[in-house]
């Protein structure tokens, strides 16, 4: 996820031996060599009817002044390019000039990016500009992409020269171990298919860290890795990475002590001078079910404190009154549904976290912590109930706003339970308002609370109907961020720097393999 | 200079031995350090008087989406760029996204890519599009760039940080070594200047082989090479390069033994399917320039047969008459000159080459092809008179054409000779019709015409009026093509692709050290 938040002078705090212990769980990066299936030509837009030209022969297809090449890898990959060109004609007496697009998706690679005028830096599209000064050539594009389709487009050669395209390859990247992997099926092709889609998507993020998503943004976000974790531990298992991220947010935080919505893990570990009040609290969720996974000693000493002080951090944005105060709401994540109160759902984030922290501190032998944190948590959810609740309507109303958000929380924190929770979230699956569910993020913990309610079938036609709608719609990994009812919608302004492998869209890979 | 020459299934014949002679002649490049002397910002297009804002601070100015920053060398140099980069703000969350514009003169600095669409490959263009993953950074780019202003534009960074640029340098590339230059002055402020931008032309064409511009087209032109082996005979004195580029003409050459125009120089060497009936004759007499200086046996023992080849060659395209053939004086490229007739130029060029041919049988004490080619000589320039000479007029006509280039080589050739060979320079100083000279490489021709009739200080005045207007508009090495009339002219449609430090353009160096 992109957010922008700039706090002046900010210099976190980081610890050199937690952050240490982090460098030493460097993940293994696993290589596979992967080469395109076939090509085709690109008429300014992608269309599959009337433009597309297959080609047996590329090896021997000459290129020339503005023509194009598109090569389709067959499916989402993560890694690093390299190309063997040669020529036709006379000697080249000139560079050749070749523009590179990379793209996840044939949207993205209709897409133009001198029309790209959106809010999150252009810096992320997957485009490269780049001379060829002596050919025949074999040429290695440093830069890592995320991509199933390559546009090499020909700038230039000169009349005595056309372009070859003699091999193509990607060697992927992703600390995910496939051989790892047991084979599941779940004996239906679209459940199936949905799953290998969602285990690819995590695959593909899975690098050095948990990256949110290979293409863009490539951070380690507290409330993706979370997920991933999730996913992770049901399938690759790669529990060393989830302990090093875990380091990572403990390893440089604010200065006051805060776990930062994310990290930097590039030269240097420092984390983004951006908190977010929900972000925070699933550092402690993960390290719980990080510690269940693997009753891991070392990590429960090194990093329950952190998890107690941002329990108690979160306390203390709490007044008298039991309720989390407004300005602390407001820096809660939740969802990028415009216009939507973060007051209940926040409020409820924190009361289930508590549950989190109340089984770490049992883990650790800290019952003054586990009672304080089970008092805390009753407070705070009869507080919530008191002041969100509408038990005549079973709502939750937020500030005044009926948000699935609020009602998805406050069946995870237990604010509604039983019959009316079941209800609740049934009711949920005609609501057509304006704040729904803007990203698989919220979907998830929408069908943890399905499920939560023990409504089974109702997830599974959810995971259907909503993941299913992607796949049909041609991904290869899961999205960042989707609407079924509009599927070219960006909520950045254009296509192209949008994130068609994001991690936190996985998890129907762990809801399935867990639950049915 | 660039030339559009394709000859289908054209495969050069390679002699492994004299091109293997000319890899252990390969030299060693002298490199040095250059720092930026300051730096401006671009608005649109350059003006000193209103836009130009000289940056005391460069290091701590930062820059964000759109602005540039153009950084001053201060002359013209040839090399390899290096430039870190730092950060102000927060920590860099999206990729900095650059655009690099090497540029050899202001006007090239100030022309827009997209608008050109000449006939030249924009593959020469001097732009580089480059994403910084991770700042603070050094980034080094592996091209070789041939500029005295680097334009950085901030394509994007993102709204978190913005870029600063902390150092640049370049690291040069010559294989003329300046401390072998003996200090040389004209007691004469524009003189000096005129020959040391002359030295410095050749020292940054002066490369692996002799290019004949190091920014377009970087290739061995005989033509080219004849001129710049004299230059550096009489200054760098890396006697060494001359031999090694005529052992790459002789290595590679046309099917049928003819020495090519241009031959490639990168790993593989090849002959360039282009061949100039004058340029494959500047063989013969550079070979004849060099061993004069060097007096080197080696070099006549393997190159004389090939020498003699293109004699020989040359002398079968000329008729029972004693004329070259129309078609084969059509294949000289004598001068850009639009629609010039070339007639009598090229026989002129075999009249003058069958004098050092003569030279080179003698060197090598072989009598036979002294004898016959003193002979040709003197029935070629006996037909070539009574073809092109209107002795009551004093002048040279070809096809009916008077032009300067027709003149000067006649005059070299001792078409014309004593009073009327002065008269008819003389006559040329107040030309101003439609076959003038278009380049400094025809202007050499002009000069050493002058010299042969005695004329120096017409000489010594040409050289002012033209080589010292290209100083009067700015420039730190000599171009490719110059018109003081129209200073803004570009032969391929565009300034952005000329090449404003180009080899055959140096001589005035050469002139005045030998002359004056």
């Amino acid at each position: 996820m992109p957010l922008i938040s700039i706090i002046p002078n900010f210099h976190p705090k980081n610890d050199a031996r937690l952050l240490e212990r982090a460098e030493q769980l460097r993940p293994v990066l696993y290589r596979q060599i992967v080469q395109p299936e076939g090509g085709f030509i690109l008429k300014e837009r992608y269309s599959p009817d009337r433009e597309e030209i297959r080609l047996q022969q590329l090896r021997e297809l000459p290129f020339t002044k503005g023509q194009n090449l598109c090569l389709d890898f067959g499916t989402h990959i993560v890694g690093r390019v390299s190309l063997d060109f040669a020529f036709k004609g006379s000697h080249p007496d000139a560079p050749a000039f070749l523009k590179f697009k990379f793209a996840e998706t044939l949207d993205e690679l209709s897409e133009n990016s001198a029309e790209y005028h959106g809010w999150i830096s252009s810096g992320w599209i997957q485009e490269e500009y780049v001379h060829l000064d002596e050919i025949p050539t074999h040429l290695h594009l440093e830069r890592r992409y995320a991509f199933r389709y390559l546009k090499i487009t020909v700038l230039d050669t000169s009349p005595k020269y056309q372009l070859l395209v003699r091999h193509a390859e990607c060697r992927t990247e992703s600390s995910a171990d496939w051989r790892r992997l047991e084979k599941r099926s779940y004996g239906d092709a679209e459940l199936d298919r949905i799953s290998e889609t969602g285990l690819r998507t995590l695959a593909n993020c899975m690098q050095e860290v948990y990256e949110d998503g290979p293409k863009r943004d490539r951070r380690l976000w507290t409330g993706d890795m979370r997920l991933q974790a999730l996913v992770n531990a049901s399938s690759f298992r790669n529990m060393d990475l989830t302990k090093r991220c875990l380091y990572l947010f403990a390893g440089s935080r604010f200065p006051d002590g805060r776990v930062a919505a994310c990290v930097f893990t590039g030269k240097h570990t420092e984390a983004d001078d951006t908190w977010l009040f929900d972000y925070a609290l699933f550092f402690v969720d993960a390290l719980e079910e990080y510690l269940s996974e693997t009753g891991d000693d070392e990590a429960l000493r090194d990093l329950y404190p952190i998890a107690r002080e941002q329990l108690q951090y979160s306390l203390s944005l709490c007044g008298d009154d039991g309720l989390l105060k407004s300005e602390s709401a407001a820096d809660a994540f939740i969802d990028w549904t415009e216009g939507l109160d973060k007051a209940a759902a926040a409020q409820c984030v924190l009361i289930d976290s508590l549950g989190y922290g109340v089984r770490l501190a049992e883990r650790c032998g800290d019952s003054v912590s586990a009672a304080r944190w089970r008092s805390e948590q009753a407070r705070l959810r009869k507080a919530a109930v008191k002041s969100f609740y509408r038990a005549e309507e079973n709502k939750v109303i937020s500030n005044g706003q009926f948000s699935v958000a609020s009602q998805v929380w406050a069946v995870l924190a237990d604010l509604v339970e039983g019959e009316q929770a079941v209800e609740l979230m049934r009711s949920l699956a005609d609501y057509d308002g304006p704040y729904g569910m803007m990203t698989p993020y919220a979907h998830h913990y929408y069908l943890m609370a399905l499920l939560k309610c023990g409504l089974k079938a109702e997830a599974l036609d959810h995971i259907r109907y909503y993941w299913g709608s992607m796949i049909r719609a041609g991904a290869d990994t899961f999205f960042e961020a989707w609407d079924p009812k509009d599927p070219k919608a960006s909520p950045y302004g254009g296509a192209i720097v949008n994130s068609c492998c994001h991690a936190w869209s996985c998890t129907p890979a762990y809801i399935l393999y867990k639950y049915y």
